[in-house]
């Protein structure tokens, strides 16, 4: 199951007495919003598996022998299975003692982290966890939009758009009808129905953002409201991934402020 | 409004003609869950505003000279007003170029981060956000417990318990209705509330996790369901501050996976 180009790398390691899986966020894209401890544990390893949306910049912080394998959804040779991923993971750990699973974002949020750390643990192989800073908190925040603010909503909800067989999470009805801040990943492909959905229970005056390769240099962020997000994520030219928000708490983006100190000034002049 | 022994600091500084203010997140508790970037903040800082739930280690980083405010809300001798943090952090800016505002958890997630930006912003101080890993996200994944689970459920939902006037919040019974994994935070007063509420929606069986003093080296935790977890915490002897999840996920924690394993065996003896 394990590629045979990978045997090589088992075959050099020394079975280890204590093996360890280290389940690493990496943060939202910006290397330094890692962790000291995940960074300290990235500058000791032997072993990483990786995903896409991994900075460059964080694999360069392991030492020079350290070994580096791709396991994203979105390479181009090969595509790795989850169960191939999760026998890596545990044979690495035995060979080498201790294999870091970094992965973008939290490792529990989303991911599929847990099903490696079930595997993990019914082999008998120890799995420690060094939480991560989440794209979906962290990125409004950088946008400096918060997620909460008192006296406008006492919820965040985050959720996919879909469910694991395509359709849209009956979850998002009961989102739209609260007060919640919604972050919805994946959600790009399905603009249209979920702004249909919040239509249905919020006004269409209600502002939604979406941002793409959010804390990165190459980040991209579009602002609109339930009526006009889809004409305007085109005309932006917004692809995947990215995070869709939608709640009041957006009108507090610097945009939305510069803008309406703008129209006072006119209005006093 | 500044209260007198902060002026000598004030006084001591120069004017700086580029001030400004980060608002940093600390994490939920462990100082190496700080980014790289915050903990890089820390290390030049001089001056920094910090809260109740800040590591004492964190602001050890700190050069010696750095003025080290305590702002939070459990100060035995002052307690400050939101109005007197807002500006102390402006004057602050001004006087020293930089000031630092610790936060525990993130500093955009239910704390007052957006209040504190908003002032500053409108004085024409430059405010810049390094995120945090939450509690709120964290605390759940260090039991071992995703937020997510393929199959499971699609969203999670983070919620504080009361509205601003102390009443019960509407969202929480939209929750309650959803395939949600909810965290409640500031919600231990009112735990006997929460749990009828979700019965109202979820199985009496739905389980049911309170930690308290997530990440530090006093954490506890109790795990139950609605129906037996205000006896559970009582006994435990739970105080605040705490977070309480309830979702179908806490059954992944480790304490019922071994439970289930024990039992498995006994059957097949």
């Amino acid at each position: 199951m394990i590629p045979k180009f990978i045997h090589k790398y088992l075959k050099a390691g020394t079975r280890s007495s204590n093996p360890k899986i280290i389940l690493l966020g990496a943060g939202p894209g910006d290397p330094e919003l890692i962790s000291v401890k995940g960074l300290k544990a990235l500058q000791r390893a032997r072993v990483i598996l990786y995903d896409a949306l991994v900075s460059e910049d964080l694999l360069e912080e392991a030492p020079l022998d350290c070994i580096k394998i791709y396991v994203g959804k979105r390479a181009s040779f090969h595509s790795y299975k989850q169960e191939e991923i999760n026998e890596m993971l545990v044979q690495f750990a035995r060979q080498y003692g201790e294999v870091i699973r970094l992965k973008g974002g939290d490792p529990f949020i989303f991911g599929r982290g847990h099903e490696e750390l079930e595997h993990a643990t019914n082999l008998g192989v120890e799995v420690e966890i060094i939480p991560g800073i989440s794209s979906c908190t962290s990125i409004p925040a950088l946008q400096k939009v918060p997620l909460t603010r008192r006296g406008m909503n006492e919820s965040f909800w985050v959720t996919t758009a879909c469910t694991r067989k395509g359709e849209l999470s009956g979850d998002l009805a009961l989102a739209a009808r609260s007060s919640s801040s919604v972050m919805i990943l994946m959600g790009i492909r399905k603009l249209a129905e979920i702004s249909r959905t919040f239509h249905l229970y919020r006004s269409s005056q209600t502002p939604i953002m979406i941002v793409q390769n959010g804390s990165r240099s190459q980040e991209k962020f579009v602002l609109g409201n339930l009526e006009n997000i889809v004409e305007k994520a085109r005309e932006a030219n917004i692809s995947t991934p990215g995070i869709i928000m939608i709640g009041e708490v957006i009108r507090l983006h610097p945009a939305y402020v510069e803008q309406a100190q703008k129209m006072a000034s006119v209005k006093i002049a």
